[in-house]
C-alpha cells in the first residue's frame, strides 16, 4: 500500500476550515493534519473544541501551538516601538497573527514530511496574502492550497458539500465575524460594511459601553525597560501577562474600542471595528515616556520608517529583510525608554498623567537651570534667532531685485 | 524740533510688554506705537483693557487687528489637511499665531514709517525664534528689539523699574500662564514644569472634567467641502464659527484636554497642558473622511511630509517656501475631501461613528460587487498573492547555496 | 450581416504585435484597428514600415500618434522636477512612454467603438502592469487583451501561427532588444542577463565610446524657465527639440550611458544599459541650478517625495491621485528654478561647470557682506552655536547619574 | 608659586590657530597644549613642521595623534553604507573630521587637566559648530574658546599681534584654501566664491585633468564583506590602506573631482570644490553591490533615513543618538552587502561594469527559470495586474456619478 502525501492545514474548527480538510482528503487523497495556533484569543473550550473537531473530520493529527509569546517577541514589541497605529488609530491586532501561524504551520508540516499546506483564507481579503507570502519564503517546495479562495462557493454550498460526505455543520451566517487575539480583538460584517454604518456598542465582546463603567477613575502605572512594559503598579509582570491583566482593567473602564477605515492589501476599501484595550494604553504610555528621554530627531525619524514598517506588516511583508533593518533602528532607540507612567483610566478614556524615567532629558535641563550658569543666555538667544532666520531671510530677498 | 524715531510693539497688556513699552522710550527715546493682534483669545473686555493700558503707558499709537481670518486661511486649515498633531497629540495651538502677530506688527510697522519692532519674549522659549524669524525676513530694514530677553529681569525688577518711572502694576506671578486662540489654550507653570506632576483639572479654563459632563452623550454631523469644515448640524458656518460653535459644545462634553512634552527650538524638553476641543473633533473627523477618499499612497506621502510641515511650524520656518511647497501638496490633496462625518461626544471622548462622500472609495468598490462581474475572482487573487512574495521569497533563497 | 466587434492593438510591427492582430481576429473574431504611438523613437522610415505591416495584416485602420508633447509636459518635466534617477543612475527612459501610449490607445478605442483593446507585452517583464494599469482606470469597459502573456509561445512557435495563417515573418531572435524614446534608450538581453556580465561598447546605438570622443571639450549653456530647459548657447528651443539637440552632442562625446540592475515590479531583479544623454545632462544642470535658488527645507523634502515620485513612475501607477499631489509640490518648488547652467562635455563625462540665477541665494547673501553690517556676527554665532549643541549634549547628560 | 591653568587647542600651525596658542597664553595666562589629529591629509614633513612650530610659539606638550582609523570605523563606513553624497555629489569628506578631532581633543584635555578647549574656527563656517557641539556634548565642563571667530580680525591684524609678541609668521592669503584628508579634499575660495566661477583644473592637488589621464583604460576589482571594501583587484587591504591605493589609480584616471554648492549650517549658500577619487568610487560600487542584494525595500527606506544621516554628520550633530539609531539600521542592512564589483577607469569616469555576491538575488530568480516551474505564469500575471490596477482604478470611479 502506498503512502498518501500529507497536507497540514491551518485549522479554526469553523465551517470554512472544515471543509478544506473534507475537500482536499476527498478531491487530492491527502492525509490531513491540523494544526491551531493560539495567539492569544482561544479558551480552554475553545481549543478543546477544536481538537475534537479535528478528529470528528478524520485528520490523522491534531497540533495546538501556544503562539503568543513569539507574538509578543517578534512582532508587537517592534509596534509599540514605533508607536504604531495604522491609520492613526487601529494598532494593527490581526495582521500579525498571521506571520506565526503560518511559520507554525510549516513547521508541523517539516515535522509530518507533508507535501502540502493549506489555508482557509477567501479571495477578498489580506489574510490570503499574508499566508501565501510567509508559506512561499519560508517552504517554496510545499504546494499551498486555499480551497476557499479557488472554490468561491457561499456557505450554504460549502454545508451541502460536507453534509454529502457525512458531516452536519451549521451553516448560518453570524452578522459579526470576530477575531480575538493577543493584541487586541477585530469584528467585520454588519454596520462595517459601509462608512456609513454606526457600529452598535453591543458588538464589541469586552470593553464596557461608556455609561456602563465605573463612575470611579482608576490610576495605574506601568512600568517600561527598554520599550518594553514590565510591571503594572509596581507588580513585575511578563509582557503577556500584564497585557491581559491590563485588557481586563481598560475594558472595564470602556478604554480601547476603535473603528478603522482602511486600505486592503486588494486595493479596496475596508472597515473594521475593534476593541484592543490594553494596545491602546502601552501605545499612549509608550509614546509620552520616549518624549521624555529620546532626541526630537530620534522621534522624528523613528515616526518615519514606522509608518513604512506598519504598512509592511499589515501587508504581510513580515519577512522581508527590510523589518529587520527597521528592527534594529527599533532596538537602538529603545535602549533609554525606561520609567514609569502613570495613567488614568476614566469613562472610555485613557490618559497620561505622568511620566518619569531615570534618563529624563527634562530633568536633565531642569538641572542646568540650578548651576550657577545656565545652558545659554539671552544674548545666545539673540544670536542663536538671528542666525536661524538667515536661510528663510536669503530666500525672500533673493529676486528682489529682478 | 526733530521726529523721534517709532518702534511698534505687540502689545498684551502684561507686565512685560508694558515694560517694553517704556524702557523703549525711556532709555532708547523711540515714539512707541503698541499692537495687538486678536488670534481668538481676547473678549471685547479684555481688548478694550489693552487698548486704555496702552495709553496709559503712553503710547502714541494702538491698532487692535482681528487675525482670525487670517490665522485660519493661512495655517489652521494647513494644518487640517496634514492632520497634523506634535507628538501625537498636541495641535500646534499657540505656534502658529506668532506668525500672524509678527506679519501684522510689520504691516502697522510700515504704516508709521518705524524703524524698529518690538516683542516681549524671553531668551528661554519658543516665541522669540518665531518672532525674529518673520521679522527679520519680511522687514530685515527694521530694528528687533526683545528687551526681556536682553535684560533677563526677574518680575519684581521690572516692576521696579516701572514704578521709578511712574507705573504702578502688578507683579504678583500667577501659578499658570495661559494663552488662548481660535485653534486652542495652552497652560505652562506649575505640575507642567516636571514629567512628574499631574496637572490638576481645575487649570483648563473651558473643558469640563468628566464627571462634570452631561450624562447623555451629544451625536453632531461636521461637513466638509475639500477639507475644510463648513457645516456643523447642517447648518452652514464660515469657519471661524463653525470653530468656536463647535468649542462650545466639545468643552461642555469634556472634549480636547491633553498635555504634550515636547522638545523646544532651543532644545531643551518643555511640557504644556492644553485644551483644545475644536481642534481635536475636526483633526479626528478630518483624518477618517479622508480615509474614505483618498488613495492609500495620497495617504501615506502626504503623513510624511506633514511630520516636516509641523515640525517647521513649531520651530517658527513659517515663511520657508518649502512649507508653501508642502501647502501646494496638501492643497492638491484636500480637492475631494467633502463629506458629512458623525461625530458622538460623550464623556471626555469624540468618536467618529461614520463618514459619507461624493467620492466615497469604498462605496466605488461596493458597487463593484454588485456588477455581474467583480473587480477580480480566487484566480486573480492566487496570481496576486503568488508575485507579491517572490521578492521576499528570493531574499531568503538567495545566499542558501553559499 | 451583423457588425463585428473592433479591437485596438498596441503595434509595433514586430513579431509580437503581428501575432495579437491575427490572433485576435482569427480566434475572436474581432475587427482589428493598429495604434502606434510614437514617444520619440521611430523614424519616418519605422513609421511607415509599421503602417504598411499593419495594412498587409488586415488592420481595418492604423493609427500614427505623435506623443512626444504629451511624455514632456506630463511626465519628463516631472521626473526632471524631481531629479529622479532610480537607482542613482537611470532617468526611468521607458516606464512613463507607456502611459502615454495607453492612454491614446484608449482614445482611438472610442474613436472606433472598440470593445477590446490590446497589448503585446508579456507576462514576465514591467510593461504588462503599466498597460493593464491605465487601461483598466481610464477604461474599465474595455475587455485588454494581453495575449503573449496568455500564450507564453516562444518566437518560433509564433511565427509557425502566422505562417498557418499565410504571414511570412522573420522570428531570428536578437541578442539585444532595444527601446528608444525621447528620454533614453534601454538596451535588454545578452550580457544584461546576469549581474556579471560587461555590456560592450557596441551595443549603445547612438553615443560614442570614449575613445572615438572628440579631444576637444565642448562647452555649452543651458537655460532652465521654471524648472523646465527653454533654451541651448543662448537659442530658444522647444524643449524636445531642445532635447533632441542635446542628445546629438551630448552623444558625440561619450555621455549619458549607463547599466541598471533593479527590481521589476514582478518582484524578480533586472538590468538593463542604456543611453540617454540628454536625459543625464538635463537632471544634472537642473539639480545644480536648484541649490542655488531653493532652500535646504525646499531640498530635503521634494527629495524624499521624489524617490515615491520615481517608484510610482516605474511600477506603472501614474494615475494615482498621489502623484497629482507630489506633482503639486514640484510644481510649486520650481517657479524660482530659472537661469543658466554652463556644462563641459568631454570625454564621457558631463560637468556643470557653474550656474547663475535671477534668484541666486548665494548672491543674496553674498550681497549681505557689502553691506555697513553683515547678517550676523562672531558673538551671534558663539550663540548659535552654543544653543545648536544643547539637546545633544542634555541627550548625553541624561542618565549619567544613574 | 600657583599651576596655570591648561588650554588645549587644535593646531595645525597655520596662522589662525598660531595666533590662539598665544593669545590665550597672553590674554589668559593659559598654559598651552597643542593637538594635531591627523585624519589622513598630514604627510610626515607636515607633521613635523607642526610639532616644531608648538614647540616655538612655546607650547609645553604637543600630542600628533591618527585619527584615520576612527574616522573610518566611526563615520565612513556609515557614509558607505547610506550611499550619502550631498546634493547628489559631495561625499562629506571634511565634514566627519571635525567630530574625530574634536573627540581627541577632549582626551587630551583630560589628560592634562586641562580647563578650556580651543579650535580656530571662525563665526563664518560650519567647523564652529561641530566643534563645538562635540566639546559641548563630551566635556560640558570645559570652557571652549574660539578667537578667530571672538576677534573676527583679518590676516594681517592677527599678523601684527603675533609679531607684536615676537612671533615672525607669513600673512599672505593664499588664493585657495585646502583641506585634504583621508575621505577626500575640499578647495575652497577664488571661483568657489560666486555661482558663476569655473574652477580651473590647476587646483586639484592630486587628480589629473581628463586630457592627462593614460590613454588606456584600467579596469580593477572591488571585494567588499558586510559593506565594506576589503580588497583590491584580489589582494586583501584594511581600509585605510585600500582607500589610499584606490586613490592613487582613480586620480591617476581623473576620477573624483567635483564641485559642490551647498546650504552651511548658518543658512547661507557655499561653494566648493572637491576631488575624493577613491570616495566616489568606493560609493557607486558600493550602490551597484547592494542593488544586487537588498530587497526594494531594503533600498528604499535605507536612502530615506541616509539623507538624514547625511544632513545630520553635515550639521555636526554627531553625538545625537538618532545617529546610533540609523547606524543600527545601516548595520543591519549591510550583512549581506558582499561581493565583488568591476569597475572601469578611464578619462575621468569610474563605470560599474559588472557586479557579483554569494547573496546575489538575480541569480536566485534565474535559478527559479531552470526549475521545471517557475515562480509564476501568464495566468498569474493576469491576477496580479488586474489586481494592482484595483486603488487607482477606484480612485477614478469615484465621484464619477456626482
Amino acid at each position: 500500500m502506498t503512502e498518501r502525501p500529507v497536507c497540514v492545514i491551518a485549522f479554526s474548527g469553523g465551517l470554512d476550515t472544515s471543509l478544506c480538510v473534507v475537500w482536499l482528503r476527498e478531491e487530492f487523497g491527502y492525509d490531513i493534519v491540523t494544526a491551531t495556533v493560539d495567539t492569544g484569543g482561544f479558551s480552554a473550550d475553545e481549543i478543546a473544541r477544536i481538537e475534537a473537531r479535528s478528529r470528528e473530520l478524520g485528520a490523522i493529527a491534531h497540533h495546538t501551538i501556544d503562539g503568543t509569546q513569539e507574538l509578543f517577541d517578534g512582532w508587537i514589541r517592534h509596534i509599540i516601538a514605533g508607536n504604531y497605529r495604522k491609520g492613526g488609530v487601529y494598532p494593527l491586532s490581526v495582521g500579525v497573527e498571521r506571520v506565526v501561524q503560518a511559520r507554525h504551520l510549516v513547521e508541523v508540516a517539516r515535522k509530518h514530511g507533508a507535501k502540502a499546506v493549506c489555508h482557509g483564507s477567501t479571495g477578498a481579503g489580506n489574510d490570503q496574502i499574508r499566508f501565501d507570502g510567509v508559506l512561499r519564503t519560508l517552504a517554496p517546495e510545499l504546494r499551498v492550497h486555499a480551497p476557499i479562495r479557488e472554490l468561491g462557493w457561499g456557505r450554504a454550498q460549502e454545508a451541502d458539500y460536507l453534509a454529502s460526505k457525512g458531516f452536519e455543520v451549521d451553516a448560518s451566517t453570524k452578522r459579526y465575524s470576530i477575531n480575538a487575539g493577543l493584541w487586541g480583538t477585530t469584528i467585520g460584517g454588519g454596520e462595517t460594511k459601509t462608512s456609513e454604518g454606526v457600529v452598535p456598542d453591543a458588538v464589541y465582546p469586552a470593553t464596557r459601553s461608556i455609561d456602563d463603567t465605573p463612575a470611579a477613575a482608576r490610576e495605574l502605572v506601568i512600568g517600561f525597560e527598554g520599550g518594553i512594559p514590565v510591571s503594572l503598579d509596581g507588580q513585575r509582570l511578563a509582557p503577556i501577562a500584564l497585557l491581559r491583566a491590563l485588557d481586563d482593567v481598560a475594558a472595564e473602564h470602556g478604554v480601547g474600542r476603535g473603528v478603522h477605515l482602511g486600505d486592503t492589501i486588494i486595493g479596496i476599501k475596508g472597515r473594521v471595528a475593534f476593541e484592543a484595550p490594553a494596545a491602546q494604553v502601552i501605545l499612549d504610555a509608550h509614546r509620552e515616556l520616549e518624549k521624555l528621554v529620546l532626541t526630537k530627531w530620534q522621534q522624528f525619524v523613528k515616526e518615519q520608517v514606522a509608518a513604512f514598517y506598519g504598512m509592511f506588516l499589515h501587508e504581510g511583508r513580515y519577512l522581508d529583510p527590510a523589518l529587520r533593518d527597521i528592527e534594529a533602528l527599533f532596538d537602538s532607540s529603545q535602549q533609554r525608554v525606561t520609567g514609569d507612567v502613570r495613567v488614568r483610566l476614566h469613562r472610555g478614556t485613557a490618559t497620561v498623567l505622568a511620566t518619569s524615567s531615570p534618563y529624563s532629558m527634562l530633568r536633565a535641563s531642569a538641572g542646568a537651570y540650578g548651576e550657577e550658569t545656565g545652558l545659554w543666555d539671552g544674548r545666545d538667544a539673540e544670536g542663536f534667532a538671528k542666525i536661524s532666520a538667515i536661510q528663510t531671510m536669503l530666500a525672500h530677498r533673493a529676486g528682489d531685485d529682478t
